[in-house]
């Protein structure tokens, strides 16, 4: 695949044109299939953006038309997987009839499916998600934050009633998140500890 | 302070002889002091232990027979700290009737105190608590849970009825604590979190 311009991989002309928003679209998912692989199979660190490229054979100048960093990268990989969790939870929750039973229980074994994705836990290792947190953009950040917002939305739509503000209730189950980075330092099981600590904060938002 | 011998440091004649225990003790609890003063000053990784020997005016190898590194010097700073966390709750919560209600505000009062505690707050700062606790030798590391167990039997003794197993109820009380390290992500007043995500795991553990 190497030596290939841009148009080839997306399957176009050689003829120099500017892309289309499909074939950029699609490139883009190009480059978050191959750098999801490359996680999975290395340290997050020791994947080089000139990896990612030469496996997609484009320059690695390129790579920046899509990404402004790794970090970025990342953060989008990370907010698909997200996402592909909450519209889990909210597909399958609507035929229940105990909503605020039915969330925990969802919740809890989404998050125990989540620790088997080997994605996911290349992106939990070693303390790399916290660190790419901490230094992203903003718009980034905001980013993040609207997914987790329109997951909330999602929740009161299927008649689930808050008890606390909405921001906060975003806060707490977004710790829930974090808490998975401290797994090697629980004394219990994790798969319990986590079913608990998702009814801890489910309890404490909803009514 | 200089050039001063062991012995000196605490007020004994300068004859060379073993020292008992209470003079071991003596100098222990001013290392603690002088290294508490230091990493209130600077990043815990720009405290060095000659530092803190130069300021008792000791050999830095005498040092090492109080401590067996920087690290274990740390969590017994830090779990003096939390001793003294736990001695608050109990001693206040003997005189009260709702014990978990009380249970609860006494946590996120403590909590929001230890937050403005300069030396707490140095700790938890740039991950050193982090880096530091999942590096720990195993025998700390149970010093600390004994401290946890500990407060947890007193718990118990006043009156307050667990739901789930000690151990679990442990690292649920626990990650409270591993929380205040993502306190930067929070998009709402890290003390209003802090009550909700006490209120959440307490009323989750205690009947």
């Amino acid at each position: 695949m190497n030596n290939k311009s841009l148009i080839e991989v997306v399957g176009g002309s050689s003829m120099a044109r500017a892309f289309t928003e499909i074939e950029k679209a699609e490139i883009k998912q190009k480059i978050i299939t191959v750098a999801s692989d490359l996680f999975k199979q290395k340290p997050y660190k020791e994947v080089k953006i000139s990896a990612i490229t030469k496996k997609l054979g484009i320059a690695k100048g390129s790579f920046y038309n899509f990404f402004s960093s790794k970090e970025e990268l990342l953060i989008t990989i990370f907010s698909e997987l997200e996402k592909q969790f909450h519209n889990q939870i909210i597909v399958t929750m609507s035929n229940s009839t105990n909503k605020k039973q039915f969330l925990i229980e969802i919740m809890s074994k989404l998050t125990l499916e989540c620790r088997h994705n080997e994605l996911f836990k290349a992106i939990l290792q070693g303390d790399v998600i916290q660190d790419v947190l901490q230094n992203i953009p903003k718009g980034l950040k905001q980013q993040l934050l609207k997914a987790d917002q329109q997951l909330l939305e999602q929740l009161i739509e299927q008649d689930l009633i808050l008890k606390v503000t909405p921001q906060l209730a975003i806060d707490m189950l977004r710790s829930l998140f974090y808490l998975q980075t401290t797994a090697t330092e629980l004394n219990s099981n994790i798969d319990i500890f986590n079913m608990h600590m998702i009814r801890a904060v489910v309890n404490e938002i909803f009514e």
